[in-house]
């Protein structure tokens, strides 16, 4: 008998979900998606390399169009918003449309972008990179605006804002990124997160912190002129906005579905949504187990989103796959600069009433007498009494960032920090120390406990 | 009460476990250092850099120098060639000094290169790359006889000889890599090795493969002119060895020290001596457990003798550290080709009985659309009832090779495909694909088993 799963959201999560569902499951689905833009399957962490220069258009940021969606036998209707869910009569109500029935549904509707209760956000130079489309209006109004252009302000400095931050400085804008709080990347301890402010500055942006955003000055024409935090205005012939996002989850709130404090849906290890068979939910709008903390978190990442649609689909197509929960792993880079992280922060661990150690390293990307060898700075954190691994962070030049899979795979499988030092890694003088650099810290960290 | 710990042999688990020894615990230790060459801590793995002109110079390659050990308190002796240990009576006998007594030895001889049984080998033109010794001759005979030399031969397709194919090939040679095998990198499973010899052939390198090498040629002066394998004379102005070593064991025999099949000395997970209490053995001429095939193995790498010497120290000095064994991981290139491996490969995982699945993917070392993205292949293997991991192979272009490290740590803490395809790994388009290859490949293995 064919099912109708009906996914609201045609991003990561919702179609990954859809795409696994129809290649396991065949005709046992009946697969819609409701996309309320006109593109699936898209990268929007590329976009700060579409601005930058590094990615020729948006075709090369979308992994599957809708039309080879489409030809694997999923109907995909795109400007197609879904306006409210009906959790009793199982149907989905569409802005200018009818009605769709479901049998499952997947609510994958992704997140919004937090703005700040400004004035002057309106200005039509002050530009948001969440979706496609506005990585195609920022470029537009760049384009339109340079080479006159001079100053750009980014409003945030976290992984976007950063990413976004080198996009303008390699378009030639002088930079500015404010942040309210002390240093650029709090998902990093301070200490690194110094590091990265260090950086920044040695590039030429101007990194100010600790203040907040007042107002997008405008100009009689309704542009953005300047941003004010604290007693200055910084000049801006663009704003571009890079403060995160919250859990996109008014439909899921209304249809009565429960959200955690986050605002995020709830789910189980299957991705159905808490007290529902047939509702499932994944990627941005939902919560997820952080496996170090042991609580629920909202980290809205593709990553997730992508392994939460394998998930949905392969357990409707009836194969056994869970998705365990998350360690808040992420990198990013700003210019050369490259950061990483993993795991609890020290104030978390602290917050969380762990006893921690930690140990910070500096060390190089290859053997110290090769060409090409960069520095990097490894911090480790971990349990006093046994050395159980906690959290790793990472700032470095060209090859530190992606040790931390070493460290994320180390945590994932609570490794503590004698059984790193002796793990067998990899060693050739092109690549690494003879001690790796993530053992280099695990043996400071050894020393500790 | 003072202890006298004497080490024979002054390279990465002598001096590692002497500093550790000394620093933990002080004036409990005299530590002597018997070392046969000139050169204490270095790096023989650089020497193919060094080779190829990366490396200035010599004391590059020295990580710490006799003097340093010294000002450090220890006594090292340079040009002290061991010749005897009496077990009994505690002491090491040295080439034309006295007799050392020891109350702690530890036996860091090393390993001795394999050489063919064929003639020409004593030819001046032809090179080993085992010690800097070798390493500094080499470099001599290449410059007396560049520019003139054009042809370079290099027996043995492993990690030394690819890697000095490199060296040569950077020099300006026209280099032919002949090799035993059917491809070279036996290390790695024949599909992956033949990726290895395509891409050498790509970059102009003759690889010769499936012959035995019968003799090199020589003239009148007794200098190589070539090198004959199969019926075929391959010309040479140099020809280097490169064919792995065997341990050097020959003063453990003697003096009836337990040697194991691979002929390396037998030790415990506290790197003692198998019956004696107060030998202990670390580094090249030691047999290693390796945890994945459950077998004793003789690897002989920098990065394991190393952490031998860092236990051995430790334990001296009363802290609790073990070698708890190894995995075969090991990574190279050749020019811009990167080369890693861990784990077992398909036919050994065979012969062990192991019922194997593997899975072999394509992929790309950062997102699809970003620039600088480089062609990679992921092969791994796990058990086909629960997929436990059993081994990862990669080879691919730059930025390839580091992620086996990721493979390493899942294959160490023992993990299934399913927890690597649902791990948190980091992902940022300038970093890797949204999957990261590793779980690509892990997906792959995951649908098989």
């Amino acid at each position: 008998m064919t099912e109708r799963l009906v996914v609201i959201g045609g991003d990561a999560a919702g179609m990954t979900a859809a795409s696994q569902a129809k290649r396991l499951g065949g005709d046992d689905f009946d697969v819609v998606v409701l996309e309320q833009g006109p593109f699936t399957s898209y990268s929007a962490c590329g976009i700060p390399y579409w601005v930058a220069g590094d990615v020729g258009g948006v075709d090369q940021l979308v992994a599957r169009t809708p039309q080879e969606h489409r030809t694997r036998g999923i109907d995909v209707r795109l400007h197609a918003r879904a306006t409210a869910v009906d959790v009793q009569d199982r149907k989905v109500s569409v802005a200018g449309a009818d009605p769709v029935h479901f049998d499952h549904l997947l609510i994958a509707t992704g997140a919004t972008p937090l703005r700040p209760d400004i004035p002057g956000l309106k200005a039509p130079n002050v530009l948001a990179v969440q979706t496609l489309d506005d990585g195609a209006h920022a470029i537009e109004v760049l384009q339109s605006r340079e080479p006159d252009a001079r100053d750009a302000v980014v409003i945030g400095g976290g992984y976007i804002g950063i990413e976004m931050a080198e996009a303008l400085v390699r378009r030639g804008y002088a930079v500015t990124v404010i942040d309210r709080a002390p240093q650029p990347m709090t998902t990093l301890d301070p200490d690194l997160g110094r590091l990265v402010a260090e950086a920044m500055a040695g590039m030429g942006i101007d990194v100010v912190c600790g203040v907040e955003v007042e107002a997008v000055e405008t100009d009689d024409a309704g542009s953005a002129t300047g941003v004010r935090a604290g007693d200055t205005t910084y000049p801006a012939d663009v704003v571009v906005l890079g403060l995160g996002v919250r859990p996109a989850t008014e439909l899921a709130r209304e249809a009565g579905l429960p959200l955690g404090e986050t605002g995020g849906l709830r789910v189980d290890t299957h991705m159905r949504v808490e007290g529902h068979d047939r509702i499932w939910a994944a990627g941005d709008c939902v919560e997820s187990w952080d496996l170090v903390a042991q609580r629920w978190v909202h980290v809205p990442l593709g990553t997730h989103a992508n392994k939460q649609g394998l998930v949905v689909g392969s357990t409707l197509a009836g194969r056994d796959l869970e998705f365990p929960g998350i360690m808040k792993t992420a990198m990013s880079k700003v210019c050369d600069l490259e950061v990483a992280r993993t795991g609890l922060g020290e104030d978390e661990a602290r917050e969380l009433g762990r006893d921690v150690v930690t140990a910070k390293i500096e060390t190089t990307t290859r053997a110290g007498y090769m060409p090409g060898t960069k520095p990097m700075t490894v911090k480790l954190l971990g349990e006093r009494s046994d050395g159980r691994l906690l959290g790793a962070q990472i700032v470095g030049r060209e090859g530190a960032a992606i040790r931390i899979d070493t460290c994320a795979t180390a945590l994932w499988a609570q490794m503590t920090a004698g059984q790193l030092v002796m793990s067998d890694l990899g060693y050739a003088p092109p690549f690494s120390s003879v001690w790796d650099p993530v053992q280099v810290a695990a043996r400071a960290l050894l020393a500790q406990t």
